[in-house]
């Protein structure tokens, strides 16, 4: 089995072994995301051959991409970010490489992870919440990864109303203040000091520094109310946090769950977890749903 | 098969015909809710008592009740307006009047219906609204209502952010601009003229008074916030409004299809719908509850 998981900066791939819950990656490759759909088909045929070289066994290909995405059809429906619409992955993938393709959308595949192999284990109602430059959430409804129509969980763009603007057009979106891209940039603007990433301000606050603190603060409060909002809507019992932001661990859940103690009134109150996999759950997912795939048929 | 609907304020039970798309009532009898589960119970049984005499075949009831439900163990969890507290309402309603009874949430009973006879009919993503004294939401996901732990759909009780408090707790609640009651109360508060409901409200409204207009005006705004959380979470193909205030129809619809088209941006547009069977939808949806329980067994 060879996954690949196309992300918005890097894309990641790995020949992985084992079913169930033995699955793990043999050997792995990254590189960094090309935008446009043909260049990312490209890349994919690429990694396909490197990681394959040498191994007999490989039957089929796990493909997960951001954006809006067409599961059954094969479909990236829509991705500001890479810039496709209604490209069919399926068929180019299959064509380049004489594998058949498993495909599916980055968020769920590694919500599905989390639930198969990592922290979401034996959930039933969950929500698993990848944090990194954006933020959106795999649904866990009645113990399976809900899909809809392929447009759900977007819950870095819910207004909590902190007012300030979102790339994605609207205003106090949770993303604007609480994704890593966004406490960054927001502590550089309050400083005027750079940091490299998010885990620089995290350590920043873990030293007392006064801007990051405030920055910190502000993302923590966005995320107790968007996971509020989720609590009034899916009554979920567990929020299960993933994605770079959550590798500061206690640093982040546990004013994370003092804020969200603090909003809550009549909802379900969800337990806050860490994600298991960090970011190789989109990855692991790519494989479960070729294993899936294979299975079926 | 009878099903009874407690409501808030009003208990409504019927004699129900027929299966399939064919179920209907064929005998009613509404009364004032009592409180307390106990009075509830002594409710129940006068009311099967009577929509049972002359009639030789009732093989069972139908109860919905509203809060917290615990569907599987037949019991009333929590509810606040009508003070009760893990009562296990199956097992007393059984002893009372000898029918084995399915026990079920009032609206997500309603959603069942709207969604096997009524507007909902033929859709796989949905959320059914009734907007009446209060406001909450049935999930139709998959094509199949979903329950969670029993503390889901609570789309009334969503910051939204006008910032006025409402009876839960919170601020900015949509139930605290947008039900019945509140736009009643909030008429009645601006313009110091009393109201005996929102149709009455709603018949100003036509009229072009000028309070009316604008609390409804704040009314359909926080409607169209909350579904817009509601579209970007779970990304429903209709939203389909019930309860009392849907019987305003167009005076409601039009305006919150022109709010929530100017506030959404990348979510999918769910289309707006009116429900069919109006408050009748609850006691309707108990005796699908009936038949199914029937049926699996």
């Amino acid at each position: 089995m060879i996954a690949v998981d196309v992300g918005g900066t890097e894309t990641k791939a790995a020949l992985v072994a084992g079913t169930g819950a033995d699955v793990r990656a043999v050997r792995q490759r990254r590189r960094a995301t090309t935008r446009d759909a043909e260049a990312v088909v490209d890349d994919v045929a690429a990694l396909v051959e490197e990681l394959r070289a040498g191994t007999a066994d490989v039957e089929a290909v796990g493909l997960v991409v951001p954006g809006v995405v067409d599961e059954k059809n094969g479909i990236g429906v829509y991705s500001a970010n890479l810039g496709w619409q209604d490209y069919p992955f399926v068929k180019q993938v299959e064509a380049r490489t004489g594998l058949r393709t498993a495909f599916g959308h980055d968020v769920r595949a590694g919500g599905l992870a989390e639930l198969r192999i990592g922290n979401a284990r034996g959930l039933r109602d969950a929500v698993i919440m990848p944090i990194g430059t954006g933020i959106a959430a795999a649904l866990v409804l009645d113990g399976r990864v809900y899909r809809g129509d392929g447009s759900v969980g977007e819950v870095g763009h819910v207004d909590v109303g902190h007012g300030d603007p979102c790339g994605c057009g609207q205003t106090g979106c949770v993303e604007a203040r609480a994704s890593s891209a966004a406490i960054a940039r927001r502590y550089t603007e309050r400083s005027g000091r750079p940091v490299t990433g998010a885990a620089d301000v995290a350590a920043l606050v873990r030293a007392g520094e006064e801007d990051a603190v405030a920055v910190w603060h502000e993302a923590v409060d966005a995320l107790a109310r968007g996971i509020l909002l989720v609590a009034a809507l899916l009554g979920p019992e567990a929020v299960v946090l993933g994605g770079g932001l959550a590798l500061a661990g206690p640093l982040l859940v546990d004013p994370l769950r003092d804020r969200l103690d603090g909003l809550i009134t009549f909802q379900r109150r969800p337990e806050l977890r860490l994600a298991a996999l960090g970011d190789e759950a989109g990855c692991l997912g790519a494989a479960l749903l070729a294993i899936d795939m294979l299975e079926e048929t």
